[in-house]
């Protein structure tokens, strides 16, 4: 049964692939029927699995079938098709219509022993939470919610070069893909201008001589135009429609995610942090800023002079001198 | 069914707290079946339960019941039994004839939200770990194994804290209950002479801004003479019974370890970690050692200079100056 069914996915694949290579043309049910080996009805068949899931295929008695749009979901053939990475999103993919929360899909997977690449994506996510259990504004189909199990070798007091990895990675991401003059603010959330496009939740399982698992939880607002957030979120959140003015595929800026998260950690795994910090100076705007750190311990207030290389950001004032900061909810003046 | 099945129970401690404060004596089935409003044949049906426990409890036909013997079992109202905390073994308690790992049942119970005082005690341990996955011999019934849930307001980079408290109560225990020369080999030994009785296994989830829950692995060899080691263990490890020459009720040792844990655990919060330091100074001879770290990203050496405020070992060399290790394999020179 199970063998099955994949092989009628693995007869989707190919033809999808077919009519993506020809796309804006028709091609004939004969031409497809001869190239699977298979009859007109079968192929018909897979056609009709196709158009389930979501692709727009016309078809004609005469002319046969043609690809007229990819859905803009995510689906697990679309995030790999051209994806260039090794690990990430190679291993296995949850694709979940609706979760509580990614992040906390991921930890169960990751538990249970599942490997470092495994990605959970959810099109909604309901219980979507920013660090400390802060609502994360989420609706179905429209916006980036993944979580990512790695595995690094690190120990638990340099953690927080993770956070910094991954948002370097998300920054760059909406730069590339997206073309927006995105910034980091210390220590997880990405700006377009003053307003707040994604963020990353970064957690993780340990010991105290090594990391067992970290999630790198993103979200990133995508096609939510800005009259649809909430009024409490509007003057704080943008998206990227809002910022360009058009829908945006989420599976390409997933894959670009995955592709420019990847090369930084193997960055990482080979030559260390230190790329990491500069890439981070590049991007965010947070240097020399007046600030107010809020953490459970308390708060602190001072002027950002660097980032360190735990991934710590460094305060300064003159009556404490300088502070190692690892997180917390930073105010700037 | 639940609710008779408490009642049994409930009428069992109360039998067994008449036997208690009359130990060495006999009590007249009569005057118990009184006490409890019960007939003979129901408190007979209960001393049953107790002695399917392991109490000893002799009986006469014309002097009626006398305990005999308390068992060393870990059972839930023994370890309760005088329990001088209000939160520590308070909360549930998950007694285990045998499981692979307590720390791993523990995070499962943590993960779904199991409150701080948490306990999970196995009599055996199969899979039992000291750090980094490395084997712990504990045969059934003769040692501790147990793991606390605590949710402390730590941040990640400070984690090392509640480990340096658990060895300053795991140490105390051993002095305090068992009139042992116990010190602390950073970072989670605890020894008597040069070998090995305990240590401290300590584990967490957390994400950046807070930790979510943390699991106290404690392990005590208590009963195990010392030519039951094997071989490998035999000159690196030793127990209470081989040290004093004779069988240890651990219950004894468990409470205590509870409460001192408890009483350090709330200086912590109420007064901060300085005083934890100093008693921890008091009870390692790691400071002005000559050692070598290893850790996951590599190893250094040096003199031991300090525990700094985070929790953190220092060490000192002429060539790196002063290095800050948060935990590690060391070996003294």
């Amino acid at each position: 049964m199970i063998k099955a069914l994949e092989q009628a996915n693995a007869g989707s694949d190919v033809i999808l692939n077919l009519l993506k290579q020809h796309q804006g043309q028709w091609l004939s049910g004969q031409f497809l029927a001869e190239r699977l080996a298979m009859t007109r009805s079968a192929i018909w068949k897979k056609i009709e699995i196709l158009r389930k899931e979501g692709y727009k295929i016309n078809s004609s008695p005469r002319k046969g079938y043609l690809l007229a749009d990819i859905p803009d979901r995510m689906l697990i053939r679309e995030i790999r098709d051209g994806l260039n990475t090794s690990i990430f999103g190679q291993r296995d993919i949850h694709c979940l219509e609706k979760t509580d929360s990614t992040n906390r899909r991921a930890k169960e997977l990751a538990a249970f022993g599942a490997a470092e690449g495994v990605l959970v994506i959810a099109e909604e996510q309901v219980q979507g939470r920013g660090r400390l259990n802060r609502t994360w504004f989420a609706p179905a189909g429209e916006n980036i919610c993944i979580s990512l199990i790695i595995r690094p070798p690190l120990l638990p007091d340099t953690a927080s070069r993770m956070s910094i990895l991954a948002a370097v990675a998300a920054a760059e991401t909406l730069i590339a893909a997206a073309g927006l003059k995105a910034t980091i603010k210390w220590p997880n959330d990405i700006l377009v201008g003053s307003k707040k496009i994604g963020g990353i939740l970064l957690e993780m399982s340990m010991e105290m001589d090594a990391v067992d698992y970290m999630i790198i939880g993103l979200g990133i607002n995508v096609n939510t135009p800005a009259d649809h957030f909430p009024a409490e979120f509007r003057s704080k959140a943008t998206s990227v429609i809002t910022e360009t003015g058009k829908p945006f595929p989420r599976v390409f800026l997933l894959r670009r995610f995955l592709e420019l998260l990847e090369s930084w950690y193997r960055v990482f795994r080979e030559s260390g942090f230190d790329p990491i910090i500069i890439r981070w100076k590049d991007l965010t705007d947070m240097l020399g800023r007046q600030v107010t750190i809020e953490t459970i311990n308390g708060s602190c207030s001072g002027k950002v002079t660097d980032l360190d290389c735990d991934g710590f950001l460094i305060l300064r004032n003159d009556r404490e001198g300088e502070m190692r900061m690892f997180s917390g909810d930073i105010t700037i003046m």
